[in-house]
């Protein structure tokens, strides 16, 4: 018998830009087909259920969910909070307070572990609660996973990024005739790459990929781009932020750390450029997108977008099934054509453990990601997902957080 | 009676994501409308011309030449060369060689000043030729003409992304609640000040916009963040490679020199980052798309697009018409709806001068742009132009320089 009840969905970490097509099948799901109780949102993860910020989703505008689902940003707000022992078991008696059974948080990898502790804390007060973590990740570095959502719309945004800034390299012929750009990915080089696919020709950009899973060393790097400049006249290095040297220390990391402990990082593009123009004195410039390669929507992929409204979707379902202490997963149940289905997987195996590029998905020279890594993320990026237009500019949706507040 | 001969296209500068419908427009046009002579291209504008890499178009594969339309970079590629007068001298020569009489040179300031002093450099040979500038520039900064092609689809890409990590921003709610993002234009404030159109909401995404126009103070600067911050807990500021200090040098600048002897601009964005986590103890974030904002043809503007490539037509009907020493302009005929129509500038207007922000566009603190701005900019921004896809990603053309080679 179906355990009787409210939900709450909440979301946590880095947004993507498809993490709403999750929260919104979660919602659009739990309201044609949960046959008792509300849903809620916990505005900004489990810092927001803490502080009393929950509102009841079943008043918001219909049309506004469905807006969700070409919409960036987390649409019920983020967090980066790590929760005390304390957080945990408070947290259980608020979700108790407001008869809430159901819990579906979406985030990376520490928000696994977030949903995890949960799920034990409402173990150890006795309160029978549906716990299913809904993955999402533009680093893709989530295990028991094939990949992540929100990861497919980011390769795109990097690799048409990566082909448009790569052709405007090369047809400009007489100066900065090096180009980097920094891509996210703090351990795991999925991102970085994903922007192989940009690639149609062999003097095409990008020549060198950089991936934190290989030590990175400076003077091979710079004879490579010397190697590669020499050739064509011109050089495209698409790094990750989260290169690390022989010692496994991070390559001009800035000092500052997050809630998690994670090194704050950033400079690397800027520093490779600088190092450029010192050892080699060709001009060279640095691309670092930012917080762009979460968030844009406008040019995200159908397929990443409809996965990840099918993982929401599918927790709603499992938790109905009586499913409980999982994270959603998405299997490659085929590569030509390919398919997609989703399964599980216990919170515990998830929770804090990073999913790397396997070592032979990288070139011999740690310099390139090979076919195998090529198969693996083209079938992520295909098709479009249309984004409504309005005075020239996508017409994003914003939901209501005074509606059916509870305090 | 028409000047019999051939024609000959080139670019230079920087790209925009439009740059090829122009040249588009003047290949396709001559080949139509020209009832003698062929056209060729100048592989990266005079210095190709200069080393005699000059290809005659009309071998080109017809599709291809068409599929300029949709793609960024320059196409017949592009240069940063000062000519000097020998250089001159010796390019009409050599344009006399091939009997060229059209000359079309597509670029910005400097390129105008090139084609104005190849058309001066004609004459003092005795050589007719129409010389026609055909304008380009995402900086906006031509004068005697509305605007440029080139800007209102950067414009677009700006705004764009703005919204979007502007979403991102205020949707997570406990760190780096502050976001910088770096706008290409040196010395015009026209495209940082095009992020404006991305607010839609008085505490949505810029709240901060800095021109080069105005200038730059750090201790105000810091002061107007704090202020943003205070009130809505985050703060999304928009800021020109080109900020001045009062004494009108440049703040944070580079050292190196281009060919023109234009400051290399770049790092302001993240110096500011640094500074906001210095005064304010917020963490801070900063994005700086470079090239991206000169070549993301998948986020163009339609209306930029297709008045990139009417001037590039409108180049080739007034040469025919006997018109020569001269740069297309845009006018604006009409507001709303908006309405464009070419006109005419003599290239010694245009040569090396640069239309700045007019400060009443700009508000009385220096910090934000008015509606005035958002008037003159909205209109140029509507409008997609799609890109054909292939396995994900834009399709861009390549022409082939191998075919119709003279050497």
């Amino acid at each position: 018998m179906t355990l009787k009840g409210n939900a709450i969905v909440a979301q946590s970490g880095g947004p993507s830009a498809v993490i709403n097509n999750s929260i919104c099948g979660v919602i659009q799901t739990w309201l044609a087909e949960a046959p008792f109780g509300t849903i809620y949102a916990g505005i900004a993860g489990v810092k927001g259920i803490l502080d009393g910020d929950i509102i009841d989703l079943a008043l918001q505008d219909a049309e506004k969910i469905a807006g969700l689902r070409h919409t960036p940003g987390a649409g019920i707000f983020s967090c980066r909070y790590k929760v005390t022992d304390d957080d945990q078991r408070r947290l259980v008696q608020i979700l108790k307070e407001h008869d809430i059974r159901y819990f579906f948080y979406n985030g990376g990898n520490d928000s696994m572990d977030t949903a995890h502790k949960t799920w034990l804390a409402a173990q150890e007060a006795g309160w029978e609660m549906r716990v299913i973590g809904v993955p999402k990740t533009i680093d893709n570095d989530l295990p028991f996973t094939d990949h992540c959502p929100g990861f497919g719309s980011a390769a795109k945004y990097i690799a048409t990024t990566v082909r448009e800034t790569g052709i405007d390299l090369e047809s400009v012929s007489t100066k900065n005739k090096v180009t980097i750009l920094e891509a996210m990915g703090r351990d795991a080089g999925w991102l970085t790459g994903a922007s192989v696919l940009s690639r149609r020709f062999p003097d095409e950009a990008p020549h060198l990929i950089y991936l934190p899973e290989v030590p990175f060393d400076k003077q091979q790097f710079i004879a490579d781009v010397k190697k590669v400049y020499d050739e064509l006249g011109y050089c495209y290095v698409v790094v990750s932020e989260g290169i690390r040297d022989k010692n496994g220390d991070y390559c001009f990391a800035a000092g500052s750390v997050d809630a998690f402990g994670h090194k704050q990082l950033s400079g690397v593009g800027v520093a490779l450029k600088d190092l450029v123009e010192a050892e080699l004195g060709i001009s060279a410039r640095c691309n670092t997108l930012g917080t762009a390669q979460r968030s844009a929507m406008h040019c995200a992929s159908r397929t990443d977008a409809e996965e990840a409204y099918l993982a929401g979707q599918t927790a709603v379902r499992y938790a109905l099934a009586d499913k409980s202490g999982i994270m959603v997963t998405l299997e490659r149940a085929g590569d030509e054509p390919y398919k997609c289905v989703c399964g599980e997987t216990p919170l515990a195996n998830v929770a804090n453990l990073e999913k790397k590029v396997p070592r032979e998905w990288i070139n011999e020279a740690g310099n390139y990601v090979t076919e195998d890594f090529v198969r693996y993320v083209r079938p992520l990026v295909q098709g479009e997902a249309p984004v409504p237009m309005k005075d020239g500019l996508p017409d994003y949706v914003r939901l209501d957080f005074s509606k059916g507040r509870l305090k």
